[in-house]
Protein backbone atom coordinates (compact mmCIF):
# COMPACT_ATOMS: atom_id res chain seq x y z
CA UNK A 1 0.00 0.00 0.00
CA UNK A 2 1.42 3.28 -0.80
CA UNK A 3 2.10 5.91 1.55
CA UNK A 4 -0.09 8.81 2.38
CA UNK A 5 0.89 12.70 2.65
CA UNK A 6 -0.47 15.17 3.28
CA UNK A 7 -0.44 18.02 0.84
CA UNK A 8 -1.29 22.05 1.82
CA UNK A 9 -3.19 22.83 -1.50
CA UNK A 10 -4.09 26.71 -1.73
CA UNK A 11 -4.92 26.61 -5.53
CA UNK A 12 -1.87 28.44 -6.82
CA UNK A 13 1.09 26.48 -8.92
CA UNK A 14 3.84 26.04 -6.62
CA UNK A 15 1.13 24.04 -4.51
CA UNK A 16 -0.04 22.43 -7.58
CA UNK A 17 3.07 21.17 -8.45
CA UNK A 18 3.78 20.27 -5.10
CA UNK A 19 1.47 17.91 -5.17
CA UNK A 20 2.45 16.32 -8.37
CA UNK A 21 6.22 15.68 -6.75
CA UNK A 22 4.64 13.83 -4.05
CA UNK A 23 2.61 11.70 -6.47
CA UNK A 24 5.24 10.97 -8.60
CA UNK A 25 7.39 9.91 -5.27
CA UNK A 26 4.40 7.37 -4.63
CA UNK A 27 2.45 8.63 -2.20
CA UNK A 28 -1.28 8.88 -2.28
CA UNK A 29 -1.97 12.17 -1.43
CA UNK A 30 -5.11 13.48 0.76
CA UNK A 31 -4.98 17.60 -0.31
CA UNK A 32 -5.74 19.90 2.23
CA UNK A 33 -7.11 23.78 1.66
CA UNK A 34 -7.71 26.05 4.34
CA UNK A 35 -10.12 28.36 4.52
CA UNK A 36 -8.72 31.31 6.58
CA UNK A 37 -11.13 34.11 4.91
CA UNK A 38 -8.42 35.10 2.35
CA UNK A 39 -9.04 37.96 -0.01
CA UNK A 40 -8.71 35.33 -3.18
CA UNK A 41 -10.97 32.85 -1.77
CA UNK A 42 -11.54 32.20 -5.46
CA UNK A 43 -8.61 29.84 -5.00
CA UNK A 44 -9.89 27.26 -2.92
CA UNK A 45 -12.48 26.80 -6.22
CA UNK A 46 -9.04 25.80 -8.34
CA UNK A 47 -8.43 23.87 -5.17
CA UNK A 48 -10.62 21.46 -5.54
CA UNK A 49 -10.65 20.97 -9.41
CA UNK A 50 -6.67 20.73 -9.08
CA UNK A 51 -6.75 17.58 -5.98
CA UNK A 52 -9.02 15.77 -8.74
CA UNK A 53 -7.23 16.75 -11.77
CA UNK A 54 -4.11 16.22 -10.11
CA UNK A 55 -5.25 12.62 -8.70
CA UNK A 56 -5.52 13.53 -4.57
CA UNK A 57 -7.23 10.70 -3.13
CA UNK A 58 -9.02 13.40 -1.02
CA UNK A 59 -9.71 16.79 -0.33
CA UNK A 60 -10.57 19.03 2.96
CA UNK A 61 -11.00 22.17 3.02
CA UNK A 62 -10.67 23.66 6.88
CA UNK A 63 -12.47 26.68 7.75
CA UNK A 64 -10.51 28.83 9.63
CA UNK A 65 -11.63 32.82 10.31
CA UNK A 66 -8.59 34.43 10.10
CA UNK A 67 -9.91 38.10 9.81
CA UNK A 68 -10.49 37.87 13.85
CA UNK A 69 -6.75 37.82 13.87
CA UNK A 70 -5.99 40.49 11.23
CA UNK A 71 -2.67 41.72 10.38
CA UNK A 72 -2.09 41.35 6.36
CA UNK A 73 -2.91 42.56 3.28
CA UNK A 74 -4.70 39.19 2.22
CA UNK A 75 -6.97 39.02 5.02
CA UNK A 76 -7.46 42.24 6.33
CA UNK A 77 -8.80 46.30 4.76
CA UNK A 78 -4.86 46.53 3.93
CA UNK A 79 -4.72 47.40 -0.15
CA UNK A 80 -2.47 44.33 -2.05
CA UNK A 81 0.58 46.47 -3.22
CA UNK A 82 0.74 46.61 -7.22
CA UNK A 83 3.02 46.52 -9.92
CA UNK A 84 6.36 46.73 -7.77
CA UNK A 85 9.61 46.54 -9.12
CA UNK A 86 10.94 42.86 -8.98
CA UNK A 87 13.79 44.50 -6.71
CA UNK A 88 11.36 46.07 -4.08
CA UNK A 89 9.20 42.74 -4.28
CA UNK A 90 12.08 40.45 -3.01
CA UNK A 91 13.07 43.00 -0.31
CA UNK A 92 11.97 43.19 3.13
CA UNK A 93 8.58 41.36 4.36
CA UNK A 94 5.51 42.44 2.38
CA UNK A 95 2.24 43.26 3.62
CA UNK A 96 1.02 40.40 2.24
CA UNK A 97 2.62 38.39 5.04
CA UNK A 98 -0.09 36.72 7.04
CA UNK A 99 1.39 36.17 10.95
CA UNK A 100 1.99 32.56 11.88
CA UNK A 101 0.57 31.56 8.67
CA UNK A 102 3.00 28.41 7.47
CA UNK A 103 2.56 27.50 11.49
CA UNK A 104 -0.69 27.29 11.36
CA UNK A 105 -1.42 25.46 8.28
CA UNK A 106 1.30 23.43 8.97
CA UNK A 107 0.01 22.83 12.45
CA UNK A 108 -3.49 22.06 10.93
CA UNK A 109 -1.62 19.66 8.14
CA UNK A 110 -0.13 17.83 10.92
CA UNK A 111 -3.26 17.23 13.21
CA UNK A 112 -5.02 15.90 9.63
CA UNK A 113 -1.68 13.71 9.03
CA UNK A 114 -2.57 12.68 12.65
CA UNK A 115 -5.58 11.60 11.92
CA UNK A 116 -5.15 9.62 8.97
CA UNK A 117 -2.20 7.97 9.81
CA UNK A 118 0.28 9.61 7.44
CA UNK A 119 3.97 11.01 8.55
CA UNK A 120 4.66 13.57 5.30
CA UNK A 121 3.38 16.60 4.77
CA UNK A 122 4.32 18.75 1.68
CA UNK A 123 3.84 22.19 0.85
CA UNK A 124 4.90 24.49 -1.60
CA UNK A 125 7.29 27.05 0.60
CA UNK A 126 10.18 28.96 -1.23
CA UNK A 127 12.93 30.53 -0.77
CA UNK A 128 13.76 31.98 -3.56
CA UNK A 129 10.80 34.48 -5.11
CA UNK A 130 9.64 35.09 -1.72
CA UNK A 131 12.44 35.36 0.60
CA UNK A 132 10.51 38.12 2.43
CA UNK A 133 8.69 35.88 4.13
CA UNK A 134 10.35 34.28 7.12
CA UNK A 135 8.15 31.19 7.42
CA UNK A 136 9.27 30.06 4.46
CA UNK A 137 12.99 29.40 5.68
CA UNK A 138 14.87 26.06 5.90
CA UNK A 139 15.18 26.72 9.36
CA UNK A 140 11.70 27.36 10.18
CA UNK A 141 10.48 23.57 8.57
CA UNK A 142 13.14 21.57 10.18
CA UNK A 143 11.92 23.58 13.61
CA UNK A 144 8.44 22.53 12.48
CA UNK A 145 9.28 19.07 11.82
CA UNK A 146 10.95 18.89 15.51
CA UNK A 147 8.11 20.06 17.19
CA UNK A 148 5.98 17.84 15.24
CA UNK A 149 7.67 15.22 16.30
CA UNK A 150 7.07 16.34 20.13
CA UNK A 151 4.04 17.69 19.78
CA UNK A 152 1.82 14.50 18.56
CA UNK A 153 0.30 10.90 20.33
CA UNK A 154 1.59 9.02 16.89
CA UNK A 155 5.11 10.02 17.26
CA UNK A 156 5.04 9.83 21.62
CA UNK A 157 3.76 6.34 20.71
CA UNK A 158 6.55 5.52 18.04
CA UNK A 159 4.13 4.68 15.21
CA UNK A 160 6.24 6.95 12.67
CA UNK A 161 8.29 10.44 12.58
CA UNK A 162 6.92 13.27 10.71
CA UNK A 163 8.74 14.77 8.09
CA UNK A 164 8.05 17.93 6.18
CA UNK A 165 8.50 18.49 2.71
CA UNK A 166 9.04 21.40 0.74
CA UNK A 167 10.54 20.58 -2.81
CA UNK A 168 10.39 23.46 -4.05
CA UNK A 169 12.20 25.20 -1.38
CA UNK A 170 15.24 25.86 -3.54
CA UNK A 171 13.52 26.52 -7.00
CA UNK A 172 13.17 29.35 -9.16
CA UNK A 173 9.44 30.08 -10.39
CA UNK A 174 10.80 29.11 -13.60
CA UNK A 175 12.61 26.07 -12.70
CA UNK A 176 8.51 25.45 -10.68
CA UNK A 177 7.17 26.17 -13.83
CA UNK A 178 9.27 23.37 -16.05
CA UNK A 179 8.88 21.16 -13.42
CA UNK A 180 5.27 21.52 -13.80
CA UNK A 181 4.69 20.79 -17.23
CA UNK A 182 7.08 17.62 -17.00
CA UNK A 183 4.86 16.16 -14.59
CA UNK A 184 1.91 17.04 -16.86
CA UNK A 185 -0.15 20.20 -14.66
CA UNK A 186 -2.21 22.71 -16.27
CA UNK A 187 -1.30 25.71 -15.22
CA UNK A 188 -4.26 27.28 -16.44
CA UNK A 189 -6.40 25.67 -13.94
CA UNK A 190 -3.97 27.29 -10.79
CA UNK A 191 -4.26 30.77 -9.51
CA UNK A 192 -1.22 32.88 -7.92
CA UNK A 193 -2.84 36.14 -8.03
CA UNK A 194 -3.51 37.89 -4.27
CA UNK A 195 -6.58 39.70 -5.48
CA UNK A 196 -8.62 37.99 -8.35
CA UNK A 197 -12.14 38.61 -9.47
CA UNK A 198 -15.03 36.43 -9.09
CA UNK A 199 -14.14 34.51 -12.00
CA UNK A 200 -10.65 33.76 -10.57
CA UNK A 201 -8.86 35.82 -13.16
CA UNK A 202 -5.23 37.40 -12.06
CA UNK A 203 -5.53 41.14 -11.31
CA UNK A 204 -2.10 40.51 -13.32
CA UNK A 205 -0.40 43.40 -11.19
CA UNK A 206 0.41 42.57 -7.91
CA UNK A 207 3.47 40.90 -6.83
CA UNK A 208 2.33 37.22 -7.13
CA UNK A 209 0.87 38.41 -10.62
CA UNK A 210 4.27 39.81 -11.49
CA UNK A 211 6.46 36.85 -10.23
CA UNK A 212 4.11 34.28 -11.97
CA UNK A 213 4.52 36.33 -15.33
CA UNK A 214 8.34 36.65 -15.43
CA UNK A 215 8.45 32.53 -14.67
CA UNK A 216 6.31 31.52 -17.74
CA UNK A 217 8.86 34.15 -19.77
CA UNK A 218 12.02 32.86 -18.01
CA UNK A 219 10.75 28.93 -18.23
CA UNK A 220 9.69 29.83 -22.43
CA UNK A 221 6.67 28.52 -21.32
CA UNK A 222 3.38 29.88 -23.14
CA UNK A 223 1.42 31.47 -20.43
CA UNK A 224 -2.11 30.87 -20.52
CA UNK A 225 -3.04 32.32 -17.08
CA UNK A 226 -6.49 34.20 -17.69
CA UNK A 227 -6.13 38.22 -16.56
CA UNK A 228 -9.21 40.61 -15.93
CA UNK A 229 -8.81 43.24 -18.70
CA UNK A 230 -7.44 46.74 -17.52
CA UNK B 1 2.70 50.96 29.97
CA UNK B 2 2.26 47.45 30.50
CA UNK B 3 3.18 44.96 28.54
CA UNK B 4 0.84 42.86 26.45
CA UNK B 5 0.18 39.27 26.55
CA UNK B 6 -2.05 36.65 24.73
CA UNK B 7 -3.52 34.19 26.66
CA UNK B 8 -5.33 31.13 25.46
CA UNK B 9 -8.90 31.01 27.54
CA UNK B 10 -10.56 28.43 27.11
CA UNK B 11 -13.36 28.92 29.85
CA UNK B 12 -11.81 26.39 32.25
CA UNK B 13 -10.04 26.47 35.29
CA UNK B 14 -6.99 26.30 34.25
CA UNK B 15 -6.75 28.91 31.63
CA UNK B 16 -8.61 31.51 34.14
CA UNK B 17 -5.98 30.56 37.18
CA UNK B 18 -3.52 31.19 34.30
CA UNK B 19 -5.13 34.34 32.73
CA UNK B 20 -5.02 35.96 36.37
CA UNK B 21 -1.46 34.73 37.08
CA UNK B 22 -0.83 36.74 33.95
CA UNK B 23 -2.17 39.86 35.61
CA UNK B 24 -0.42 39.61 38.37
CA UNK B 25 3.28 39.31 36.91
CA UNK B 26 2.27 42.75 35.01
CA UNK B 27 0.71 42.17 31.47
CA UNK B 28 -1.70 43.90 30.00
CA UNK B 29 -4.08 40.49 28.87
CA UNK B 30 -5.36 40.08 25.30
CA UNK B 31 -7.64 36.78 25.77
CA UNK B 32 -7.72 34.31 23.01
CA UNK B 33 -10.62 31.55 22.78
CA UNK B 34 -10.95 29.18 19.68
CA UNK B 35 -14.41 28.15 19.09
CA UNK B 36 -13.17 24.67 17.22
CA UNK B 37 -16.17 22.81 16.89
CA UNK B 38 -15.90 21.41 20.14
CA UNK B 39 -18.37 19.42 21.44
CA UNK B 40 -18.53 21.60 25.12
CA UNK B 41 -18.97 24.82 23.21
CA UNK B 42 -20.61 26.39 26.19
CA UNK B 43 -17.34 27.07 27.67
CA UNK B 44 -16.80 29.77 25.27
CA UNK B 45 -19.41 31.57 27.04
CA UNK B 46 -17.78 31.00 30.27
CA UNK B 47 -14.22 32.43 28.63
CA UNK B 48 -16.37 35.48 27.88
CA UNK B 49 -17.69 36.16 31.26
CA UNK B 50 -14.52 35.37 32.77
CA UNK B 51 -12.15 37.78 30.24
CA UNK B 52 -14.64 40.51 31.55
CA UNK B 53 -14.70 39.05 35.15
CA UNK B 54 -10.56 38.83 35.35
CA UNK B 55 -9.95 41.90 33.57
CA UNK B 56 -8.68 41.05 29.63
CA UNK B 57 -8.59 44.13 27.56
CA UNK B 58 -10.04 42.34 24.65
CA UNK B 59 -11.38 39.16 24.12
CA UNK B 60 -10.96 37.58 20.60
CA UNK B 61 -13.05 34.42 19.43
CA UNK B 62 -10.98 32.82 16.33
CA UNK B 63 -13.65 30.24 14.41
CA UNK B 64 -11.91 26.95 13.48
CA UNK B 65 -13.93 23.74 11.96
CA UNK B 66 -11.64 21.08 13.82
CA UNK B 67 -14.69 18.62 12.98
CA UNK B 68 -12.99 18.38 8.92
CA UNK B 69 -9.83 17.28 10.81
CA UNK B 70 -11.58 15.12 13.46
CA UNK B 71 -9.96 12.24 15.31
CA UNK B 72 -11.27 13.48 18.69
CA UNK B 73 -13.41 12.68 21.06
CA UNK B 74 -14.29 16.55 21.70
CA UNK B 75 -14.42 17.26 17.67
CA UNK B 76 -16.28 13.81 16.84
CA UNK B 77 -18.80 11.09 17.23
CA UNK B 78 -16.54 9.23 19.76
CA UNK B 79 -18.14 9.18 23.19
CA UNK B 80 -16.43 10.86 25.95
CA UNK B 81 -15.44 8.13 28.60
CA UNK B 82 -17.50 8.54 31.96
CA UNK B 83 -16.25 7.34 35.76
CA UNK B 84 -12.80 6.30 34.72
CA UNK B 85 -10.49 5.53 37.95
CA UNK B 86 -7.99 7.98 38.56
CA UNK B 87 -5.35 5.03 37.54
CA UNK B 88 -6.78 4.82 34.00
CA UNK B 89 -6.73 8.81 33.65
CA UNK B 90 -3.46 10.04 34.39
CA UNK B 91 -2.34 7.04 32.16
CA UNK B 92 -1.86 6.91 28.16
CA UNK B 93 -3.17 9.31 25.98
CA UNK B 94 -7.00 9.33 26.23
CA UNK B 95 -9.67 9.82 23.37
CA UNK B 96 -10.09 13.38 24.62
CA UNK B 97 -7.16 14.29 22.54
CA UNK B 98 -7.18 16.43 20.18
CA UNK B 99 -4.69 15.87 17.07
CA UNK B 100 -2.00 18.51 17.19
CA UNK B 101 -4.32 20.97 19.68
CA UNK B 102 -1.44 22.88 21.46
CA UNK B 103 0.41 23.33 18.11
CA UNK B 104 -2.97 24.69 15.99
CA UNK B 105 -3.87 27.13 19.52
CA UNK B 106 -0.12 28.19 19.71
CA UNK B 107 -0.14 28.75 15.73
CA UNK B 108 -3.24 31.30 16.17
CA UNK B 109 -2.07 32.77 19.98
CA UNK B 110 1.24 33.32 18.22
CA UNK B 111 -0.31 35.28 15.11
CA UNK B 112 -2.44 37.08 16.98
CA UNK B 113 0.46 38.29 18.86
CA UNK B 114 2.41 39.39 16.10
CA UNK B 115 -0.18 41.43 15.13
CA UNK B 116 -1.02 43.42 18.76
CA UNK B 117 2.74 43.53 19.45
CA UNK B 118 2.72 40.85 22.25
CA UNK B 119 5.64 38.55 22.60
CA UNK B 120 3.83 36.59 26.18
CA UNK B 121 2.27 33.51 25.44
CA UNK B 122 -0.14 32.08 28.02
CA UNK B 123 -1.42 28.65 28.05
CA UNK B 124 -2.95 27.00 30.73
CA UNK B 125 -0.98 23.34 29.94
CA UNK B 126 -0.30 21.02 32.50
CA UNK B 127 1.82 18.05 32.90
CA UNK B 128 0.62 16.67 36.23
CA UNK B 129 -3.30 15.49 35.90
CA UNK B 130 -3.03 15.24 31.81
CA UNK B 131 0.49 13.52 31.19
CA UNK B 132 -1.00 11.94 28.66
CA UNK B 133 -1.12 14.42 26.42
CA UNK B 134 2.06 15.31 24.44
CA UNK B 135 1.53 18.85 23.66
CA UNK B 136 1.67 19.89 27.05
CA UNK B 137 4.93 18.65 28.03
CA UNK B 138 7.66 21.18 28.56
CA UNK B 139 9.66 19.85 25.23
CA UNK B 140 7.08 20.78 23.68
CA UNK B 141 6.57 24.22 25.04
CA UNK B 142 10.55 25.16 24.39
CA UNK B 143 10.17 23.64 20.87
CA UNK B 144 7.41 26.03 20.09
CA UNK B 145 9.09 29.19 21.50
CA UNK B 146 11.63 28.20 19.29
CA UNK B 147 10.15 27.42 16.22
CA UNK B 148 7.52 31.14 17.11
CA UNK B 149 11.26 32.89 16.81
CA UNK B 150 12.16 31.51 13.65
CA UNK B 151 8.07 31.72 12.29
CA UNK B 152 7.48 35.51 12.33
CA UNK B 153 8.46 39.09 10.93
CA UNK B 154 8.46 40.62 14.01
CA UNK B 155 11.19 37.59 15.32
CA UNK B 156 13.05 37.99 12.35
CA UNK B 157 13.30 41.72 12.13
CA UNK B 158 14.50 42.29 15.96
CA UNK B 159 11.40 43.70 17.51
CA UNK B 160 11.66 41.18 20.56
CA UNK B 161 11.77 37.45 21.29
CA UNK B 162 8.84 35.62 21.91
CA UNK B 163 8.15 33.59 24.91
CA UNK B 164 5.51 30.52 25.86
CA UNK B 165 4.76 30.75 29.62
CA UNK B 166 3.45 28.17 31.14
CA UNK B 167 2.79 28.85 34.60
CA UNK B 168 0.55 25.77 35.92
CA UNK B 169 2.89 23.08 33.89
CA UNK B 170 3.61 21.51 37.22
CA UNK B 171 1.12 22.28 39.51
CA UNK B 172 -1.74 19.66 40.43
CA UNK B 173 -5.19 20.19 40.55
CA UNK B 174 -5.60 21.17 44.19
CA UNK B 175 -2.00 23.41 44.09
CA UNK B 176 -3.90 25.39 41.13
CA UNK B 177 -7.27 25.71 43.05
CA UNK B 178 -5.59 27.03 45.62
CA UNK B 179 -3.60 29.64 43.67
CA UNK B 180 -6.81 30.93 41.78
CA UNK B 181 -8.80 31.30 45.16
CA UNK B 182 -5.57 33.54 46.07
CA UNK B 183 -5.84 35.78 43.28
CA UNK B 184 -9.94 35.93 43.67
CA UNK B 185 -11.20 33.77 41.22
CA UNK B 186 -14.52 33.07 41.14
CA UNK B 187 -14.90 28.93 40.18
CA UNK B 188 -18.41 28.43 39.74
CA UNK B 189 -18.01 31.04 36.04
CA UNK B 190 -15.34 28.30 34.68
CA UNK B 191 -16.16 25.28 33.21
CA UNK B 192 -13.93 21.98 33.06
CA UNK B 193 -16.13 19.68 31.42
CA UNK B 194 -16.06 17.34 28.26
CA UNK B 195 -19.70 16.78 27.74
CA UNK B 196 -21.57 19.73 29.71
CA UNK B 197 -25.38 20.86 29.17
CA UNK B 198 -26.34 23.56 27.50
CA UNK B 199 -26.49 25.69 30.70
CA UNK B 200 -22.78 25.10 31.20
CA UNK B 201 -23.48 22.28 33.98
CA UNK B 202 -20.75 19.88 34.09
CA UNK B 203 -21.51 16.13 33.63
CA UNK B 204 -19.77 15.29 36.76
CA UNK B 205 -18.30 11.96 35.22
CA UNK B 206 -15.71 12.38 32.65
CA UNK B 207 -12.44 12.88 33.50
CA UNK B 208 -12.22 16.67 33.56
CA UNK B 209 -14.93 16.64 36.08
CA UNK B 210 -13.46 13.71 38.46
CA UNK B 211 -9.94 15.65 38.40
CA UNK B 212 -11.78 19.00 39.35
CA UNK B 213 -13.87 17.10 41.94
CA UNK B 214 -10.81 15.58 43.10
CA UNK B 215 -8.70 18.63 43.05
CA UNK B 216 -11.40 20.87 45.21
CA UNK B 217 -11.21 18.32 47.73
CA UNK B 218 -7.30 17.91 47.96
CA UNK B 219 -7.30 21.44 48.55
CA UNK B 220 -9.55 21.88 51.01
CA UNK B 221 -11.63 24.34 49.17
CA UNK B 222 -15.85 24.04 49.04
CA UNK B 223 -16.62 23.17 45.60
CA UNK B 224 -19.05 25.56 43.89
CA UNK B 225 -19.48 23.70 40.35
CA UNK B 226 -22.87 22.88 39.28
CA UNK B 227 -23.09 19.69 37.79
CA UNK B 228 -26.18 17.88 36.14
CA UNK B 229 -28.19 15.97 38.12
CA UNK B 230 -28.79 12.05 36.79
Amino acid sequence: MAKRAVVLLSGGLDSATTLAVAKEQGFEVDALSVDYGQRHRVELACAQVLAEELGAVRHTVVRLDLRAVGGSALTDAIPVPKDRPHDAISEGIPVTYVPARNTILLGLALGHAEVIDAFDLFLGANVLDYSGYPDCRPEFLAAFERLANLATKAAVEGRGRYRVHAPLLKKTKAEIIREGVRLGIDFSLTLSCYDPDDEGRGCGHCDSCLLRKKGFEEAGVRDTTKYQER
